[in-house]
């Protein structure tokens, strides 16, 4: 028997404007999934179509356990999560004798086929070696570790990541005098971002005109609107959507002391409050039981 | 003894983004300020400096009412209402035989001296000619008329115009990166818009685009957002910040049936809401009395 966890992750600036080659910037949060992998004895069915496929892709038959911190489908990356913290155990129950970076690359490989070809490489990798998260095109780079007290609001409103990604590209299709320019936009302020790490109150205005942008990109629900203004009326630096948006989650930067203040007033509009900060380990053994 | 008003006006697309050569649409209101004069009989003293520059610069002393229905201070234009009615009131009483295009060309001058050389020339144009105008640096098109029905929504949160565009310029000089792509998205949304101005779908769609670009531009408010959340769960087919921003106004261009229940909603957010269309006639006279 195996148990093995990896963590969630927010993006913190540039999503959307990733897809089209302008940097993100994103980051493991401490709430994770919890997978225990025990080589088989009886039958089951795994429901899980993330989990079927890391038993297929790894080559074994084995009964999985799982236990989630993490809302599903709110962009939170717990189908990453799931999927790393899967094949960790495994890779670990059954000797397999993957790295860390093989671990990642499966995991992309898995979730690309789950989600029909479109997956982002970052979730995974995230999940896989936790940290902060610079992605530019292709190219992953971890940066050094930071303070950075979240609060996560869930809006509990149902999105759809692909869809919400497809409209992004349709529009730029059909307006890119007016969508272009609103990623570039994006991408100065994700540039802007990483020579401001050390400064909680700029980050958070980076972040306020991150949201504003990520909304004339469309993808902005007014139960996400109703939140950040709420994050930002009960003391936050800044507050944003994270992730593709039209519903799912928003994160707010809170000075420590506003962190209880902050959820507070997510929780007053119906919603949804995780209170988490910066992860730095990625996937990890836990203790069996 | 003469009685003449002017037309309010607000920015439909494109307000801050005209300071740095995109194009801006502006139109008059119905909501209008009436001005008498009538030649001086008793000393009076006038309160507003608009009123006096205006005697002022026409050589003239009168007694002068007014009665405005405009909000003063909130980006509806009324001290550009204001100055017009009055030259124009002046100019019918005494004679003076001044050309709309003067009248119009004065009271920016006045405009310009009373608020020490921060005044644009777009509030006095709109309120001599009424109409939809279009700008373009220092070029102003009126445009054939259309129906526009509108719902301003008044804060009520008090502002200072040249504030808010003294904070955009710092801005922009500061984060280049960021705020000239997202005036360039601004522009190409005033671009496209006139490509619409037949299909108030879209032009609501492109408002909301518009109002969350001032927002990534820094001139957002709580308050506004609110209203603007408020006017598009009502019915409207969208919703902006009209104007500086910051406080002020905003407006919603709704379907006539729907203009009421946005009112309605505008004002359960104790804002003032004031139901209006397109004026095309600008400056007019009145009837004493």
């Amino acid at each position: 028997m195996a148990t093995w966890s990896a963590p969630g992750k927010v993006f913190l600036f540039g999503e959307h404007a990733v897809v089209y080659g302008r940097p993100g910037l994103a980051m493991a949060i401490q709430h994770r999934v919890s997978v225990t992998v025990r080589k088989k004895r009886s039958p089951g069915r795994v429901k899980s179509p993330y989990i079927n496929e890391c038993l297929g892709a790894m080559g074994v038959r084995a009964t999985v356990y799982v236990r989630s911190q993490l809302p599903s489908s709110s962009g939170l990356g717990s189908s990453a999560a799931v999927t790393v913290a899967t094949l960790a155990a495994i890779n670990d129950e059954f000797g397999k004798g993957l790295t860390r970076e093989e671990v990642a690359q499966k995991g992309y490989e898995i979730e690309r086929k789950v989600q029909k070809g479109r997956a982002s490489a970052t979730d995974t990798y995230v999940s896989s070696f936790g940290g902060v998260v610079l992605i530019r095109g292709t190219e992953k780079k971890r940066l050094p570790p930071m303070n950075l007290p979240l609060v996560v609001g869930n809006s509990r409103v149902s999105h759809n990541t692909s869809l919400m990604v497809e409209k992004v590209g349709r529009e730029r299709e059909r307006h890119p005098g007016i969508v272009n320019p609103i990623l570039d936009a994006i991408g100065a302020v994700t540039q802007e971002a990483l020579l401001q790490l050390h400064d909680p109150r700029v980050l958070g205005m980076l972040m306020n005109t991150n949201h504003a942008l990520l909304d004339a990109l469309g993808v902005g629900h007014p139960a996400l609107t109703r939140l950040v203004l709420a994050a930002r009326a009960a003391g936050a630096f800044g507050a944003k959507i994270t992730g593709a948006g039209g519903g799912g989650c928003m994160i707010a930067l809170a000075p420590s002391r506003a962190k209880g203040s902050v959820a507070g007033a997510i929780r007053t509009c119906d919603a949804q409050a995780i209170m988490t900060t910066l992860d730095t380990e990625g996937a990890r053994k836990e203790k069996d039981g």
